[in-house]
């Protein structure tokens, strides 16, 4: 397969670039960006040096399309709303990696976001790309809602639980701990060397906007879930999310149920990796992959059951599920270019 | 007064030296370690050179209680235990920073700390030093337990809820995290540099010996309390400690009423500073210094309240609320010799 | 004394506000800023708050001039050029810690800085604030240029082999490191954590605008030296520099000898202290100190001596070191207000 | 081809273990460890699950000699002098990554390793791995002494420049940094993160195992080298060094032409990336990946080459270098296994 990478000079995707070279059936076909158009990609990215000799293309969606069989839109939220429409019409596979395509309620988006959303009806084209959980209406679709990267963590350390009834729907408290590539490479205070090294900080209290969209999802998938708490903090450090999720469980439970419970949701699902009893994932664990990794507690002085997940915000949390979600569209091998040994240490 | 650090080696041992040094009532008077016993501290601190030219002493309490009026214990757990009743007996003040005399149940001890606790009538004797909220117990005490680095940032940012009755008692979960340092000097893989940095980590899930110290101070306060959730989580940094607690809220709040309630709760403590709405502290904001910088938000759409309180582990977490307990117990100003502006960036 | 910051909302100001709230004879009357006029300053850097409760005012020369005794200047390179002359012919005392008047020769500073130059008249005014070797011109002077970060590490590195003619004068090599604080609190890629954690860079190779400031100095000293080689690294920290030093010696020594030799220079400096022999200082030694720590080695299979000199770049390379000038200007001990130990760990 | 890695429990075993799971030609048969034998290797590793399924054995040479066709020794220093010998003579492929066989000399050895060599003899046996420069010896040879991290970056940086006569023999300074993995998982103080983290350092001043080795190299290239300057820096990060080389010109240069020479020198060596002038590499350029990016520098104020060269040390500098030297042995393209774009950001 063809493919094209809009907003290629992010984070997200350069990190496209990094996985696709692995992948046996698609080639990079172009790259796009607002900015720099003509100059090599390598200019800025010297690390890219003899695996990727494009340069810059402007976005002319007509174009696009023509040539390739799938575009990955990289961009930051507000541009794919507007530019994915054009393409899905030529008949061509759209994997959108902003956030612009998760919500289905354009009002919902407009309160979280502050920019303007899709229509209703666009929005509706879209399929959520939660690989594991999702995969049916992944396979026939060809228009995907990547989700972000604290939604992912989240929602597949969840998922489980709420499948199978065994929490108070509105008792999920999720702490969430991210490291900071995910504020991407816009230059910014709040992601200034000297303000973030040895500094550990909390933000968008009860206000960021991956919150709707994992409501969204739990709701779907048991309506009885209104609202979550959910926190998200700034670890220095470059890649990585660990999700800490609190629930109250409605029965009695055992650890080793959980888990037992977990490792069997999980079964078919290889990049979801399920701790022993009393083991936990630390977000190096995962670094550089496109594992989730989920170890699994249960306190029976206070009721609750502890779940912690990790993912690499720019792997499992983009880029690599946004290609594992290709792998799913085209029918082959779900861990296709994307069976990598984490970076460890 | 003449002052005494036994385990002078450890980090917060070497925090008392750097505090001390500033403090215009108190000298130094002796240094003890179990080992290195002869050698210059700076043999192994170079960065104290020009501040203190003693000798590392054995720990011979008779000779040590001869010699000053306080001495400040900086052992790990089990050692105090042994050690202090034989300072106590001689008249001196002593301030244990270990755990050995914060639980008052022997049994708690042991099961949490896997330790021989000191005996009931021992652990009766020591006041427990949570300076801003025992400040009249700690002027007429002559033996310390001075408070946990995680039991400060907790207590100090649950206190005003917990005291006002706003919140249902057992629905509090506080997730953790903490820097490196708290560890100690100690050496292990659990503190290799290669295998923390650029990694997060969850550590002890359930089972920190801090719980249940939280929970004995907070069901003291409020005898509703039973159990708390509470996790802890490494972060790739040396100093600070940020606990973020959540809680669901008894009736209707505002973060304005909240944010009020703090304030005036701490009107009287100097360092204690609440920040206003929508304002968070991030734990470089009282690096290097004996601040508890605290941020409240509320959430209509759970009825929770998020608690954000930062503190740095090693000063207002270990050697600096030992320094402010001298004072209150000497009827001094508690700021003595504390005073400091954090390190930032 | 009455002090003014101009720029004080840079790193160096806040330094300044944080080390001279412990000077007992100066107080922060003033502080200005060409951004934020109005704001208080605690806005911007919540650390401060219960240290300093003014706002920030506008630069007016004739108004500061007016109302304090000495100004220190904060401020990026070109802007003391245009204020410093209007400040000095007020009469009061002017500390410039940018680099507008280090340089004596307009040319120079234009060719180096690519900015305009203060006149040759304007920077013959202003006096070198290497504070242990140009003591006496200090004391007498009224306006200061303070040295920059790595002159000032490199210097006291040197300057007992320059001054007692030891080392080839041409055979100099330089490579220093710093902490990313010393790029400023100005956003920018090349500051952005995600590009600068877990990485290590050389930059500005061979064009750095300190260069020709260490030349004139030890030209100065010994008019033998014509051009040094000089590296600068970015290093993933946020504080310190160390200075690595080579040079080849012009006859026999020793390690002790060197060693001997450098503790008789600095005999009469509190803030330099000399390593034994096989000791080197770590820049954490010196962490948020004033000091200067160095080690010396001898090879006498390459006839080379290894000069390693560190400081905080912000303290000793900067605010520290303009109030230790201050110090001496006022005629009180040098240590006044600086005698700290460094924050470790 | 079925391997065996001895030592795999260290951070290059495992970084071996990462990396030939890409290798096409190569399978993991066996392997090896002194401690932990019978146990998973995942245990200890859990990024490794679903990658490896292999119990550790314990080290018994015969019975490894008799199942693969080649041995990875990533053990210290002092063991495969030892192990080495015994495979060898079992009629299979040994590439040692330890510094047991790099020094020919068994006096140097011990001089610098302040251990046992292995005989001259036995020395002799081994061919010294540096892929790119002694490619035709390491085709026929079966015992491969890999070489170092820090010389492979020094090597492969000063080579052109020693090998075109164009400097000064005994001018070269080598500045040398390098992240904390390098030191290995063996727990120590100096590994001990709340003491490297926000610090550098420099260690073993003058007395690196690493000199001998470069010295050696250099010397059967151009038998006028004696003695290089070679220091060592602990960087806060985990992963790359960066070798900063100095040297006085013989005659006249430019950038350009020593840019074009050292593109001309490495045009057919896939895993070396020179930059254009004015360009330097920085070391997450490489991270994760077998790259050696060099930048070179010339400064005609000072008759000095400055010359930039980065690797990963565990790659390129380890486990990397160690396939491409086996890719070599076998015959194959240098890439396989290897082709891997850098990890960035």
């Amino acid at each position: 397969m063809k493919a094209a990478i809009i907003g290629v000079t992010g984070y997200s995707g350069i990190e496209l670039v990094r996985l696709l070279e692995n992948h046996p059936y698609v080639n990079i076909q172009s790259i796009h960006s607002s900015s720099q158009v003509g100059a090599l990609l390598t200019e800025s990215y010297p690390h890219l040096v003899n695996h990727i000799v494009l340069n810059l293309e402007e976005i002319d969606t007509s174009k696009i399309a023509e040539n390739v069989d799938v575009v990955f839109m990289a961009t930051p939220s507000g541009i794919s709303s507007k530019l994915a429409p054009k393409l899905i019409e030529q008949n061509i596979k759209v994997i959108d990696l902003s956030g612009d395509f998760r919500l289905q309620d354009p009002k919902v988006y407009e309160k979280w976001y502050k920019k303007e959303a899709a229509s209703s009806e666009e929005l509706k084209k879209a399929v959520y790309g939660l690989s594991e959980w999702n995969k049916e209406e992944i396979k026939s679709a060809s228009f995907i809602a990547n989700p972000g990267c604290y939604p992912t963590a989240t929602l597949l350390g969840i998922a489980p639980l709420i499948k199978h009834n065994l929490i108070e729907e509105n008792s999920l408290i999720i702490d969430a701990k991210s490291g900071v590539s995910g504020a991407g490479r816009h230059v910014s205070l709040g992601t200034h060397y000297a303000e973030i090294n040895e500094n550990f900080k909390i933000y968008k209290v009860n206000e960021h906007q991956h919150i709707p969209e994992i409501e969204q999802v739990l709701n779907r998938w048991n309506d009885n879930v209104n609202a979550i708490t959910f926190s998200t903090h700034l670890v220095p450090m470059t890649r990585g999310i660990m999700a800490t999720i609190y629930a109250n469980v409605k029965s009695n439970v055992t650890a080793e149920s959980l888990i037992e419970l977990y490792k069997t949701s999980y079964e078919n699902s290889p990049f979801v990796r399920i701790r022993e009893e009393g083991n936990f994932p630390a977000t190096k664990d995962v670094y550089g992959s496109n594992y989730c990794d989920i170890g699994v507690a249960y306190d029976n002085r206070t009721g609750r059951v502890t779940v912690v997940s990790v993912i690499d915000n720019l792997v499992k949390g983009a880029a690599g599920q946004a290609i594992q979600n290709l792998n799913i569209m085209m029918e082959i091998d779900e861990k296709t270019g994307l069976h990598r040994v984490p970076v460890f240490p």
